[in-house]
Order: structure tokens, then sequence, then C-alpha cells
């Protein structure tokens, strides 16, 4: 850390900070400049936060300067992770496609639309049995009913299944049935139900929240992985800025730069970024482009009957088109598709 | 609702969008312009919705008239309702000043801040026992503890007590000890806290999400009023900019905007938006300024030693100062201090 | 400066910084911590600019610690400056009503929004005759013509004139027909035109860009002031943020930062920030709350026909009311009114 | 246009509106719901924007529903164009890439420059003359020397030059030696800079406002054209949100919505977006991917003595991964190489 006194500090003040610093083990290094004075900190970071320097006399300023994360961080992990979800790997080498409705509405519709992902190349299914709405006078789910339904369909289908949790107390129950558990945007800061997958021992989906810092977003990672949890995938999904043509802006550069950051995979939602399904292609393609590990995208056989999200639901010629663009790109880039992966380690 | 078709709907596309309203009982009046068509909806708004017009073809975009919510605006409830919490009123007709320590750390710092907040003024007591925090590594909160903590200062200093919570499996505890409940920024939009609190009986203090919009707000408290719970205070408490030299931007226009929608009370946290104790005198001079029904505000017997958010927390001259505003200026626009009221109605 | 070297940072790495530091006169200040070494920089900070320290291999990151203006700093200025407008103070013993139409439309209009501006206490008109518009299609201002009905209305109300300037090639017309030239949010970072006000020899009203941040605001005054023009009065209009309710959220926070930070008057502009009438009146009381030096309000005798900005301007009883918390609320708070002192001074 | 009533807008209010309507020639079409009535607007659109709807009694809001540009609206031309800047196409059918240093700093810096530039592929030179910097004490580029720098460079090389003009009194001299004029992202909103390259006769890159909206951006396109010069091109260069660990937010979503809204071709610039030379080689690759029609980069010799930008300006071995992604991927989306475009046609 990094002490920035005012330009009308006085002696005493410094000499405060450094006693301060010293009383808990650290180092205290002075610069001593014209108009300002700095004061770099050596030792443990953690006991620093809790000296309150910044509520000192004649201190401006206090710079943090390392990662608040740890476990999560690539510093200590050079080597990028990969995840596998019921036998599907999401990491560095391969470009992992996975795709569903956004709600589970009936069997039929599940099953339809796990068919059509399967047959586009999709290796995971996605459909949510437990909805965070903004409306409480929306749909919100068929709940454990639903949990069921994508259990048929993945019997049926052989895809394993991420679907949300809302909710600390429904975790044993999704983690029952499903191979993957996914925090959505709204969540990105409940740090009870963080804590409570970390604890269900199958890996996580962890969506941005659509207001995190991508620091934010690392230290909610941090909370799944300090209960002993690190099969976590990231998933960027679009943050909320000024721009009204689409849902949420998608911040395509956090992929690079949590790359460079955390050992953690890292896939994108053009669905959810976008809200308009002619947007969807597009961003996926960006997607690949920029080194994504995969993607998640939603398809409905109807989407005019859909009960949630119907407007960014891929069908027909533009999820061919998706899937020509999945078959063909990832491999210009040095990766292959994730069921060639698991075929090949088979 | 209002449709508006794109310039190349055809009139077939026009029919079916009106044939797909009529199916639900609802009116579609069809207005024919040089180079769009727009359909005007009447009926059943709920109704619509499940219709998903957006996925039709020849459809441009579907815009939303009507407020989403229903039991928390102003419209179907003309008057400004007050909140009532252990007798001290929160409404039109008064100011209420809310203050105490961020964190309860121990039986000592609690009551003395207290008893500074009662010096000041203040009506209500605020103190964390489960604080939500960015890093699992920072400091948790007391948790139960803390509640009887509050609760034996409330017996001391005759404070009605508001304190946060976090998960909603922590409700019926929280309940049993504090006077109102309090959910932060961070749960804005977790559903099923939302729910449990407005099961609880107890009013509640809703702060707006840092990133919610005035809306998504409202309707998160529409959550709470569906349970039957009608006894939410609405706080402001800064959301998330570009800019960088406050911890949050405080949007004070946010205050009569509510007001007009929204018949429930609504106060200001200057503390939190503003993150540096300096602006927390103006801030809350701007707030009894631009009409609010109270404030919140930190305070602490000894910031540089505080757990949590030592470097916004008043002492002193500063805490003297916001002391002698909230006595002077409420009443020059009409308000009566929240104690005088309860006073004159004991 | 602070340089934040890589957690593999080589020696060579640190000594290279240390080199280049010391090739342009300054002193590095090096920390070595157990995960990463930092280096303090003592010196001429401008001078370190040039060495593109962040291009260095092993650098992470370079912090700029110190303020990057100068001559509007409160840092070497520390007593608040007052602006005076012939013969009307804005500073901060004062609190200064400016109003008018947004912009001139005919002599007609502009005389009665010039008398109903005076008659609710206004010292200043203001009006504009140059109007930068999103649309080409929309209304530019009567020019020339605009800045003449302004010196009639001037000459027959005794109202100085604050009004926009939006090309450097208009600069010198108007400012021999106003008393103050104003840059609009649209121009906050258009060089040449603060750089040609600066020349102007007039008192400059600087609206604060709607996306800039105030360090970004305040090097816009800089440029000015090193002009040679330190006649500069800062004005809070509104960011853009993602909540729609308003046109812009007002950073009400802006006002005591500013003055913590430059000794220029700053003002607020409740009317463009909200874009709507009804909240003209509490954000000028909040304005009056937090200590702003005066506001500037859109007033028109007839907005329904009003050519800029209708929506957001006063009239009647809403003027009325403004007019008395103008009259009676800043004295409170230790001001008196600007005509007041021109009064006493006079 | 629709106009929606107060829930207690009397019916001698919505008469109001009606007859307002058609007394510039339009028609209204009003549809009474069961709490609102809602008024459709048929007619000269710009006609309805001065009858001020909203300022009437019982109007609660103004919906416009048709896009506000016209001459770069898709709507009326349906088939994307492209622009040639001295041989070199910038369109649908291409991908267009476009390097150089940020800043002209000499002619040995800007030979080489331009050189490696043209090794990796690039076809138009991009280079700085006059720029625009935050801080008065920053280089503010060589001016007319650096133009001068830029003609032989081109002499030398064969690339057409595109660069930043920062004031309308400095288009002449700039459209004398350039061979594309650009609009860099402060002035987005400069509408006498951009009327003034609009009656250039040169092709014009028109940077995106950083806190522009899509529709503010091509109504800045709208202002150029309105001149008789439809030769521009869009460039996303990032947008400005709550996210630190980028300069800015790469709205990589722009490109399909522009491409869809306007028939104007569009690039990206991930160099000024990222801010960091390690993102632009993913970014440029998602640019590719997303359908951009080019890419603008930053390259320097010896970013270590750039200078401006020089953090963010490639070389050696990421210019070299560039030149290749440059190379192999547009092809794969169905874009021909622009010099290899030019070629063909020549």
């Amino acid at each position: 850390m990094v002490v920035v006194m005012a330009p009308d500090a006085t002696d005493e003040d410094i000499a405060r900070v450094v006693e301060r610093v010293e009383s808990v083990g650290g180092e205290a290094f002075v610069s001593k400049g014209l108009t300002r004075t700095i004061i770099g900190l050596v030792g443990d970071i953690d006991s620093f936060h809790h000296l309150n320097l910044r509520t000192l006399a004649g201190v401006a300023d206090v710079h943090r300067i390392s990662d608040p994360y740890k476990l999560v961080s690539r510093q200590h992990h050079h080597e990028r992770s990969t995840v596998w979800v019921r036998g599907v790997p999401i990491g560095p080498d391969t470009f992992t496609f996975m795709a569903g409705p956004c709600a589970v509405e009936s069997p039929e519709q599940t099953l339809e639309a796990a068919q059509m992902a399967k047959a586009a190349g999709a290796t995971i299914l996605r459909g949510g049995a437990f909805k965070p709405r903004t409306s409480p006078y929306a749909f919100p789910g068929l709940g454990v009913r639903g949990l069921e339904i994508l259990a048929d369909v993945r019997a049926a289908t052989g895809l394993p299944i991420v679907t949300e949790v809302v909710d600390a107390r429904d975790v044993a129950v999704v983690a029952e049935h499903a191979d993957m558990l996914q925090i959505g945007t709204r969540n990105a800061q409940n740090f009870g139900l963080l804590q409570a997958v970390g604890n269900a021992g199958k890996p996580v989906l962890l969506k941005r929240g659509f207001s995190s810092t991508i620091e934010e977003w690392l230290m909610a990672a941090e909370y799944v992985a300090q209960r002993g949890n690190l099969d976590i995938v990231l998933c960027e999904r679009g943050i909320r800025t000024f721009e009204p043509s689409t849902r949420n802006t998608l911040d395509i550069s956090a992929v690079p730069v949590v790359q460079a950051t955390s050992h953690l995979p890292i896939i994108v939602d053009p669905s959810h970024a976008a809200g308009r399904k002619e947007l969807v292609v597009p961003l996926s393609r960006a997607s690949i482009g920029v080194g994504a590990d995969g993607i998640i995208v939603d398809v409905h056989p109807h989407p005019e009957d859909a009960l949630c999200d119907g407007p960014q639901a891929l069908l027909g010629s533009e999820l061919r088109e998706l899937a020509g663009a999945v078959r063909t790109m990832p491999g210009l880039l040095g990766r292959v598709d994730a069921s060639e992966r698991a075929r090949i380690l088979a």
C-alpha cells in the first residue's frame, strides 16, 4: 500500500503513520517530495486494512497496490485452469458451446430446445428452473419440477446441465439435480449464496454482476474459492452503461483482462448482454475472436411463446449460422471443440 | 403498451399483432403513419407481457407506458405514507434523523456511538451486526452477538434500532431483536430476501441498489409490499457512475422523483454515498433542502479504530454542525422534528 | 508519482526505472515488498510524464498523486475567489440567482422572461443566442441578432447578461455584447474554444461536461486560466448515468468536492440536469443547502411555445416558490443575496 | 410519435393535444385505456417537435418512435456504403487495416512507424499533427509541420493519410494535406467543426464520442452529411463506464447495431479503447469476428519515447500477431483485404 500525505501534513502526522504501520509488524518507507510526502508500506496487507490509515490527520489518500484476491489470482497459479462438467472441459485448450432455453417451461419445450442445442454442436445444456425476475408479477420458474425436467432431458440427450440457483436455501436441491450451479448477475454480491455454492461440491458458473467491476467479480469468485471449491467458470454477460440500444453493454475486453489476472476459465453470454437475437451471432464470433473459452446462448423452439426473454432466443437459420462459426473459428485460433477434447481424452 | 411496427411491416404482420392482443381480451388501436404503423394496446397489461409481441415478425419495438408497480405507486394511494418505528414517525410531516456506527464492534463502542447520536438529535439508532463485505477477508460483523448488543443499547438509550439483514435464513433472528430491518444496496435484487422481510412483520428500510434504476428500486419495494408489508422506507444512498471523487454519486433528484411516483417515505444516506466524512454535512443539508423525509448517518466515537468505513464516520465538530442543521432547517420547509411529532402525539 | 513494479520484475527492471527518473533530475525511492516493489518519485512531475515509465519492462502501473491542475487549484490559493459580472458578485459570501430563457426567440419573449427573472430576484440574465443542438434539424438560435436582443434587454432591465459561445470564431462578437461567456456541456473539451474565451477578457461560466470527471472539468478551467483569465465560475449541470428518470443525474456532491479542491466559485443548473420543471424547485433548495455559490434556472413566459427545452422552464407559482427559497434560505447558511452585497459595496 | 397522457388527464387535455397536432397538419389517433389514454401522431415529425406537447396539461410523456437521422439511415438507403480513401476502400466487402503513430513527432519516427504499419499489412496511415489533450501542459502536436511530415511519408510509402482536425479554423490546411479528416472523440458534438469538415470535400473518419449514444453519434454524422458529404466512416473507440481496468469499454455490439441502422461503414479502434497494448490483438480479432469493416491501431517504433499514448502502441511480436490475424481471419468471414480489392479494381 502507498499512503499519500496531504500537502500540509506535519512531521508528527508522518510519524504517526509510520508508528501505526510498525505497530502491526510492517515497514514504512518515507519519500518526501517538494509538495507531498508518500509512504510505501511493506508487510502483511490484511493487517494494514485494520489500521484505518485514511482517518489519520494529514493523510490525503491510501492506494492499494496488490490485488485483493488470492486463490483465484493467476499470480501464484500461473497455468490457466480447466474446469470439467460431467466430462466436458471448459478451459484454455477448448471452446465450449452451451445452449438451451432461458427458462424450463415444459418437458416438451425443454427437450426440443436441448435437441436444437445439441444439433448445433452444444455440449452443455442451460435452462432455468429458478428465475430471478425484476417484477414479482413475472414468471418465477417451475422450481423443483423444472429441475426434474432438466434431469430427464439430460438422460435423453446426454448433455450435462447448468442451471441457476437464486437462494442459499435451494442449493442442496439444485446440486442434487444439476451438473453445474449458476450464480446469476443479480446475485453477484449475495455473499451467503456464494458461500453456499462454494460448499456444494459442484462446478460453478459465476456470471458477472451487471454493475460489478472485474475486481469485484473476482472477489465474488474468491468467496466461492475460499470454501474449497476452485471449479469456477466466469461468465461475462454485459454491464450497465448509458447506451440504450442493447440491454447491457458486452464488455468484450473483460475476457483478456480476466485471462491475464486470474487462472479461471471465462466464457461469454451474448444473449443476455444484447437482449436482441440478431446480435447473438456477431457477438458470438467476437467472443471466439477475442479468445473466450466458450459461450452460452439462449435457444427456444418457439420464441414467440417463451415465458422469459423470448426476443433474444435463437432458432432456425441464425442457430445454423452460429453452429458454423463455432465449428470453424476456434480451430483457427488454436482451440479444439470441447466435445472433441472430451472424445480424445475418453 | 404501444407496439411500434418496422417500416417494412406488412398488413399481415399488423393483423397478427391485433389478433394476438384480442386473443387475451385486449383492444388494439392501429395508427398508420407515413413510414410506420403504431398500435396502442388497451386492456390488462400483465396478460400482454406473455404475448411476446417483440418476437413477432414486423415488430420493431414495444413500449411499456404505465408503471410496473402497483402497491407502492402513488397513483392509487395519493396521500404520502408515514411509517412508524417503535413510536418514531418517518413521513411527509417530519424529518427523521437516524445515526449510529456502521458496524457494531463492542458494547462500549455501540453505547458511546448511540449516546453521540442521541445527543445530536437522532431518534433512531443504526448499527450493523451482519455486514455484507466485498472481500471474504474483511470483518463480517458480530452476528447474533451484535444484535444483543443493539438490544442492550436500546434499553439504555431508548432509541429504536434499525439493522441490516443479509440472508433470508437470518430474518427471524434479526426481526426478534430489531425494530426495523434494513435491506442493503447489494441485496436490492435478492428477491428471496425481499420476500422474507416482507413476511417478517417489521418496518423495512430499503436501500437503493447502487446500480438500480428508480423503477427497479420500486419493483424491489413491490416484492416486500406484495407480502402484505407496506411499512417500507426507501433510502437513496448513491449510484455507481464514472466519477471517482466520491464512492458513489448521490442521486439527490431521486428524492422528488420518488415522492411524485410512490407514496412511500424516502430518506438519504449521505455517508455511504460520499464515503468521505467532510461531505456528510453539506450533503445532509442538501437532503433537507430537497425535501427528504430523513437522513441516516454514520457516527463513531473513534473512527481511526473502526472496523468498517471509518473514513466516513462523523464525530466532534462535524456532528455538532449536522445537529444544528437538523434542528433548524427542516422547520423552515414545513416539517417538524420526528421526536417532536412523537412527543406531540404521545 | 508512484511506480508499481510487477511481481516478476527483475532488479534490472527496477534499476532502469531509477535511472530514467534520475536522468531528468528526479529522485527515486525504492520500497521492496514481499511480492512487489514500489518506487516513489520526487521531483518535477511534468518531466516524469515524458518518461513513458508505463512502457518499461517490469512496470505494472504508474499512479499520479498530485493534482494535474495548478492555477485553479486551491492548494496555492487557499482563499476561495469571487468573480464579478458587471458589478454582481459570485463567490463564497453571496448566493447569486441567474435566470432567463433557454433560447432568445424574440425581443418580446426575452424582455418578458427577463422581467419575470428580475421580479423573482435574479441578478443576472441568462439567454442563448447560439445553441448547440444534437440534431441539425433543431432550432440553432438567432445568432448575432439574439446578442443584440440581449443587449437591448440589459439596457431595459439593468441585468448583466451571460450567454453561450459555441465556436471559437464567434468569441469576439459574443464578447462584444455579453458580460459573461458561457461554455456549454458539449464543449467541455473543445480546447481551442476554451483558449479563445481565455483570451477574451470577460468572465467565463464553465459548465461541466456531462461526462467529465471533476478532474477533467478543472483541467478545462486550467485551459482558460492558462490564458491569463481567472474569472471563471464553474457550473454543475448533471452527468450521464444509467438512470433514465431525469435527463442527467445532478451530481450535488460535486459542489463541496470542487470547493475543497479549487478556489473558483461553483453554481448549479437544476433545469438542465433534471429536464423537468417540477424538479427545479427541490433541486434549487438542495443546491442552496449544499452550499453552492448560486444557481442558474430556465424561465419562459410561455413554455408551450418555447423553441428549446420548454418542459424545464419555470413560470407562475413554481417561480414564486423558488423566489421564496432564494430569498430566505441562503441567509440561514451565512450568505447574503448577491444583489444585496453589490448594494453594500456600491 | 406517441403522446402518453397522465392518469388524471381530462377530456379537455386530450382535446388540446389533438387540436395542436391538427394545427400543423398532423393526425392524432386516440386510444383510451382503463387508466391512461395514448395518442398516436401521424404526419411530419419535425413539425411536431415545435409543438412542445410535453409542456401541455395532462401530458405525462412523449415518445419519439422513428429515428431522428435521415441521410445516414439505412432505411432509405438499404445498401451498405463503401467509402474510398485515395483508392483504398472501406466498406462491407473488405477489411481495411489502418495503423500509425498516435502523434507525429519527427520525420524519422513517422517514416519508421509507417514502414512498420505497411509491412504488417496496413493500407492507410494514421498519425496526429493536431492533438486534443486533457491537460494544457501536454504535447499538443506539431501542427502544420506534422502535416508536411505526413505528406512526405505518404510520398515515400504510398499510404494514404488520415489525421485529426480539432478546430474549424484548421480544416482548410488539414484538408490540403490529408486524404481523410478525423473527428476525435472529444469533438463528437462540436457541431461547427462537423459542419466544417462536411464542407471540406474529403472523406471523414468520425470517432464515437466516449459518452455518445449510438443515436447521438449518428446525429453527428448527419451534421456532416447535411453539408453534402456522405463519405463518412464511423469508428467505435470505447465508451466511458464504471469499469477501471481499461481506459474505456469497447462497445463491440455497436458494430452490428450501427450496421443494421446506418449504411455507413464502421471500423474499430482497439488501441484507444483499451489503452493497454496487450489487449490490442485480442480486441482486433474480436473486431474482425463481429464483422467490422476495418480497424485502426497505434504503432510506434519506440513506445518508451512516444510523446503520446506510448503504453498502447504495438511493436515487434504483437504487431506480427496482429498482421497474421488481419491476413487470415477476414477471408473466413467473406471479406477480402482492402489492398487486395484495390488491386482487383485497378
